[in-house]
Parts: C-alpha cells; sequence; structure tokens
C-alpha cells in the first residue's frame, strides 16, 4: 500500500538551523525537504556535489551563488537545475519568513 | 549558466486535455508538470509503468486509484510515491480548479 504524505506537514518552528526532511530514498534518486530561515551557507561552504541537484523553492525566497561570481535569486516556484560539481552555496535566505525547498538529487 | 524556469509560468488556459511540460530530462530522472482541469484517466486505461514515480499535487485536488479497488486522495501538498508496476489510474481531478502536479520519474 503507498502512503500519502504532505508536503506541508509538520513545518518545524525552532530554525536555529535549516532542517532537512528526505521524502523518497531510492538508488537513483533521493528527494528532500529542507526549510530554511535566513540561514545561508558557511562563506567559504561551497557545495560541490558528486550527484546533479534539480532545486525549486516551493516557498520563500532565496540567493544562490556560484563560484564564477554570478548569482541567481530564487522565489517562490522558481527552480534551476544544478549539475554534479557545479560548484554553487545559498548566498542568503529570507529571515522574515521559511523558505521551503523541494531538492532532487540524482 | 544554470537557467531559471518557474513552475507557475505560462499554466495553460485551454484544458480540454492534461498539458505535461517537461522540466528535466536526465537519464536516471525526467521531471514534469501536469496541469488537470477534471480529467481523469480513461476508464480501463491503467498506467502501468516500468518506471517509477513520485508525485505531489502542488495544487488542487485529486484521486488516483489502484487496482485493488482502493482509492486516495490528494489535495494540496499531498505526495505519493508509485513504484514501478503499481497498475494506478487518475479517477477525478477537481472540474472547479486547475491541478497541478509535480512527478519524478525515476
Amino acid at each position: 500500500m503507498q502512503a500519502v504524505s504532505n508536503f506541508w506537514a509538520s513545518l518545524p518552528d525552532d530554525l536555529e538551523h535549516e532542517v532537512i526532511d528526505t521524502l523518497l530514498d531510492d538508488d537513483s534518486v533521493r528527494i528532500e525537504r529542507i526549510v530554511s530561515h535566513g540561514q545561508s551557507s558557511p562563506e567559504q561552504g561551497w557545495y560541490d556535489q558528486t550527484q546533479s541537484e534539480w532545486v525549486m523553492v516551493v516557498k520563500g525566497a532565496a540567493v544562490l551563488a556560484f563560484d564564477d561570481g554570478r548569482e541567481v535569486r530564487l522565489e517562490s516556484g522558481d527552480h534551476i537545475n544544478l549539475p554534479a560539481g557545479c560548484r554553487h552555496r545559498v548566498a542568503w535566505t529570507d529571515p522574515d519568513q521559511k523558505t521551503v525547498w523541494l531538492a532532487v538529487f540524482y
């Protein structure tokens, strides 16, 4: 039997740190819900992932930075594909609301 | 350079049929946005997919039916994982609003 879960269920209240929930974990794909609230990556903390990542800001706002200096702002519904090895970091997330990401690692 | 797209952009107006947009197409994963407006699968039209599918109703409402007679209702934010070979069909989508699905085939 397939279980139904809700993406908006159990949104964390205490957001001192980002909170990650794994929605699906399979050999070829992992789907996560990530909740941020003003967090950003540490200044030198580039993500340099061996997996590719398709990510959408479902709610909230964020800025991703790339190691060529480029920045992109993501608002509700914006999605971007980050190929494996594409060095990036979260430069900013909105301090005034929760930012909820859906990330598909593949 | 990674391009940003918006999930809510260009929602189709003419919804005589379901409208499918491919957001990502890779060897191991395909991500689609599917917009329905009252459509359901043909009565005998079971989906019997060789790929697994994780699907979320981002907005709207729908009912999935399984070949054991079970039905599950999905509303905004509800997601379900459908393993390969899990025979299912869309029994109903809300005729009063657009139902927008995010489907990850893997």
